[in-house]
C-alpha cells in the first residue's frame, strides 16, 4: 500500500483539526486573569498557540475508527496535547537539553525563568489528570472507561514510557559512539524512541478507541500503527535536526549534535535513515489495512510525517 | 477540648503507622533493579525511608472515622505520599528554595542531579495518578469512588492548589515587609499556606473518607479540621525554621530568612506566633468533636504538632 497525499486537502484537514484542539485547550485551562495568575499564563503559553497536534488528531482518529465522533474524543486530546505540553516544558530546561527556543518562541523557562516553567509543567500534568478523571462528566463515557484512560495516560507518562525513555536520553548524551558495538547503540536508541515518543502515541490512539468503547487487545491493529508511526515520526524528526530550516521548525537544529545525542543519522547516516523512515511508513500503512476507508486520515498522517524531511 | 498527650505510646502509634506506609511505598513502587534504574532509586531516595508520613496517617484516621480499615486505606495513604515527594524534590531545585538537604540526607538534586530529580519529582505524580486509577483493583472500591478521589487530589496538586501556594510562595520571595501595610501580606501569607499545604491536608482526609464511602459535603467537619491543622502545621513549621534544631530536623534551618519568605514569625513576632498555633490546635479539636473518641487519633495528632516546636 503506498499513499499519495493531496497536501492541500490534507493541510486544511490538519489545521481544522488543530484549530478544534486549540479552542477545546481554551476552555479547560484555567483562565490568565484567575489566580495565581503566572501560573495559568505560563501553562497557556506553551500549552495553546501552536503544534501540529498530532497527539489530539490521533486520539480523534481512532475515536472515530472506533464509533465515537471526534467531538466526543475532542477534551481527552486535549489532555494528551497537556501532557505533551508538560513534557516539552520540562525537556527545554536548562537542566535537561538546555533548549531556548520551541513552536518558534522563547521556550517556557526564558520567558518565565525556571521555577515558574517547573511548576508549569507540573501543573499541566496535573491538570491532564484533572481533566481525565472528568471525562464522564464531560462526554458522558462510563465511569470504567474513564479509568481505563487514565491508567493508560498513566501507564505511557511514566517510567516506563515518556519519563523513562528522557531519562536514558538525558544519560546517554555525549556517549561516544563506538561502531564496533552499534548493536549496543540501537538497542539504547530504540529504548529510548519507543518510550519518549512512541508509549504517548500509542496511549493517545488507546484513548481514541476507549472512547468509542475499543479496549486492549482489541487495539492491536493501532498499537501496531502508532509503532511504526513513532519509528518514522522519530527518524524524520532526528532528520531534521541535521538538515532541517530552523525558520519553519520553530526551534534550534543541530542541537543532536552539539549534545551528542544518539539519533538515527548519527548510528545510521543519513541515507539509511531515510530508507528506514520510509519503511516505517509502509509498514504502519499495512497495519491499518483490516480498518479499510476508516483510517484514510490516520494514513494520510503518517504519510505526512514520512515526508517531513523533504 | 484540652488535650494531654501521652508521648511514648503516641511515638509508637506514628511509627507503627509510618512502618506499614513505608512498606506499602515500597510494594507500590518500581523495583530499583527495574530499567531504568536510575529513575526507581531516585524516585525511591525520596519516597521511601524517612518522613512523619502525616499525609498518609490523615488518609488512614479518617478512613477509620468513616468505617473503612486503617489497612484497605493505605495504598491510597502511599499514593498521597508520592505525591507529597514530588513536591519537596521540586521545591528543592536550585530555581526554586535551593535546598541541599531533607529528611536528613542530600536533596534528590544534589544525589542525583538537576535533570533526574525534575523526572523523578514527575514520575512520583504520574505514579500517584496510576495508583489511586487502580484503587478499584487494589482495595475494592467502586470505579465512582477512585474517580472522586482523583479528582480530589488533581484539584488540590493543581494550580488551586499546591503548585498555586508554591507559586505565590516562589513569588513573595524576597518582598520587603512593610509594616504601614501589613494586611495585605498577611493575606499573601493565609494564600501561601492554604494552598501549598492545607490543600493537601484535605484531599487526604477527603480520600480516606471517600474509601469509607463519605463525600463532600458530608466531609465538612474533617474539612474544618483539616483547614486549622493546616494552620498549626504551617506556623509551628515556621517557627522550627527560626529556633528548630537543624539535626532534629534533618534540613537547613534558616532558609525562610535567607530567601526573606513571608512567614509567622516575620509578619506577627515569635510569640504571638506561638499563640496563633496554640489556638489553631484548640479549633481543630473543636471540629473534631461530632466524631467523638473516633477522633481520638486525629486530635492526638494536631496537639503532637502544635507541640513540635517545643
Amino acid at each position: 500500500m503506498t499513499k499519495k497525499l493531496d497536501h492541500l486537502s490534507f493541510s486544511m484537514y490538519l489545521a481544522s483539526l488543530a484549530e478544534m484542539v486549540e479552542a477545546e485547550l481554551n476552555r479547560l485551562l484555567p483562565a490568565e486573569d484567575e489566580r495565581p495568575e503566572i501560573m495559568h499564563r505560563a501553562m497557556r503559553y506553551s500549552a495553546c498557540g501552536g503544534g501540529k497536534r498530532l497527539r489530539a488528531i490521533l486520539v480523534l482518529e481512532a475515536a472515530a475508527i472506533c464509533g465515537a465522533s471526534r467531538e466526543k474524543a475532542l477534551p481527552a486530546g486535549a489532555a494528551i496535547e497537556m501532557l505533551h505540553a508538560y513534557s516539552l516544558i520540562h525537556d527545554d530546561l536548562p537542566c535537561m537539553d538546555d533548549d531556548d527556543y520551541r513552536r518558534g518562541k522563547l521556550s517556557n523557562h526564558k520567558k518565565f525563568g525556571e521555577g515558574i516553567a517547573v511548576l508549569a509543567g507540573d501543573a499541566l500534568l496535573t491538570r491532564t489528570f484533572a481533566v481525565l478523571a472528568d471525562l464522564p462528566a464531560l462526554i458522558g463515557v462510563s465511569d470504567a472507561t474513564a479509568l481505563a484512560i487514565i491508567r493508560e495516560v498513566a501507564d505511557a507518562a511514566g517510567t516506563a514510557g515518556l519519563i523513562g525513555g528522557q531519562a536514558v536520553d538525558l544519560l546517554a548524551e555525549g556517549l561516544a559512539v563506538d561502531n564496533t558495538d552499534n548493536g549496543q547503540n540501537v538497542e539504547t536508541l530504540r529504548y529510548i524512541h519507543t518510550r519518549k515518543t512512541g508509549a504517548l502515541f500509542r496511549a493517545a490512539l488507546r484513548t481514541g478507541a476507549a472512547i468509542g468503547g475499543v479496549l486492549p487487545p482489541e487495539t492491536r491493529h493501532l498499537d501496531q500503527y502508532s509503532e511504526y508511526f513513532g519509528l518514522a515520526f522519530q527518524i524524520t524528526d532526528d532528520i531534521l535536526d541535521v538538515v532541517g530550516d530552523q525558520s519553519k521548525l520553530g526551534k534550534k537544529v543541530g542541537s543532536d549534535e552539539r549534545l551528542q545525542k544518539l539519533t538515527y543519522p548519527r548510528l545510521f547516516g543519513l541515507e539509511a535513515s531515510r530508507r528506514m523512515a520510509e519503511e516505517a511508513v509502509e509498514q504502519a500503512l499495512a497495519a491499518l489495512a483490516p480498518y479499510g476507508e476508516a483510517a484514510g486520515r490516520l494514513a494520510e498522517l503518517v504519510v505526512y510525517i514520512g515526508e517531513r524531511d523533504r
